[in-house]
């Protein structure tokens, strides 16, 4: 079974996963990297990191995924959708390593990268995007990777198996909610919270199993 | 030293303290009893009840304190100022057994119960009501003790040294939020969490000490 899965979205107390303004030099806006400094502690990112619970939440990012949907404001700064140059912010290497959907409303072809990465550019709604991207994914996972946007959007509307939410103790006061429209969210899931000796604490949703 | 003290504070996971529209038969709104149950689970609460995390933490609430501040949210349902004969939500005896200032823009005498508990009804400022309570407090801590308005005012020009937070899983969607203007909070404060086994996560905000 080829489940739809969300890991490492750090958010901040007041729900906020990104900061703001999102440039070209600040992609989270004024909430720097303080939302993933968790992560660069971890072995999962650095060789020399840490090798507990923030790690072991890290690691599953990666582990049996077949495609990667993300938003248009993960791929690139405002404005790339007019530079034709454009490649994402990750070098001619990008770490996905499986086709990636990037949803946008000014799609063009698609670029294969080095590594086994392939960016499509889809304009579709989440059913749809999740229908194309289930077939890339050749019975793998699908992993949803952000922006805040498209996380609600496809929990919004009851698409995602596993989220993997990490709520860092800082106040960001502005940016991009995750939970705006989501009342009660939690019906639909067990949810499960641990905190961890860095200070943040790992929030996880499984949907539950309907028998 | 006499502290300013926050306990047993319930929070969603988008940061409401309570839901709407508050009402005499619901005096949290939509949120009902969602975000105390875990509480109520506890010995604090009931004999038959836990004594691990959530318990040490919830009997923190009632020592050391000789002052009571809170909204007039939390005194009565909207509207309890038209009635002279509004005495409170809890009866002859009310539980806080100390004085306790109610904030209003409509202050009446004190009203003096069973049991050591004093009403106070003032129409003052965080800073000035919060000078007023501590005389009252005769050495021991003042605690502010909602609602969630009275709470992020104090929190805002700086008067609170600790506060208990208790961040329940559930996302309830509107009602009156904590966390607006309060960007950066952390930065005077040591921030703790910690999951209990419930379900629920606490976090302690402790100002650090200027040497």
């Amino acid at each position: 079974m080829s489940l739809t899965r969300i890991h490492n979205f750090s958010i901040s107390l007041d729900g906020f996963a990104t900061g703001e303004p999102q440039t070209a030099e600040a992609p989270f806006g004024h909430a720097g990297e303080r939302l993933h400094e968790w992560m660069f502690g971890t072995r999962f990112w650095d060789a020399g990191g840490t090798a507990g619970v923030d790690n072991a939440f890290a690691e599953r990012h990666r582990h049996g995924i077949g495609a990667e949907i993300m938003g248009a404001n993960k791929f690139g700064p405002p404005g790339w959708h007019d530079d034709p140059d454009w490649k994402g912010w990750w070098g001619p290497n990008p770490p996905f390593r499986t086709p990636t959907f990037v949803l946008t409303h000014h799609p063009r072809p698609a670029l294969e990268m080095e590594g086994g990465t392939t960016f499509h550019f889809l304009d579709a709604a989440p059913a749809e995007a999740l229908e194309i991207a289930r077939k890339a994914a050749d019975g793998q996972d699908v992993r949803i990777d952000r922006g805040a946007t498209v996380v609600r959007d496809f929990l919004a509307v009851g698409l995602v198996d596993h989220m993997h939410l990490v709520q860092v103790p800082i106040v960001l006061g502005r940016g991009v909610r995750v939970w705006d429209g989501l009342d009660s969210l939690e019906d639909a899931y067990d949810v499960e919270a641990v905190s961890a000796p860095s200070g943040v604490t790992h929030l996880t949703f499984t949907r539950k199993l309907t028998r």
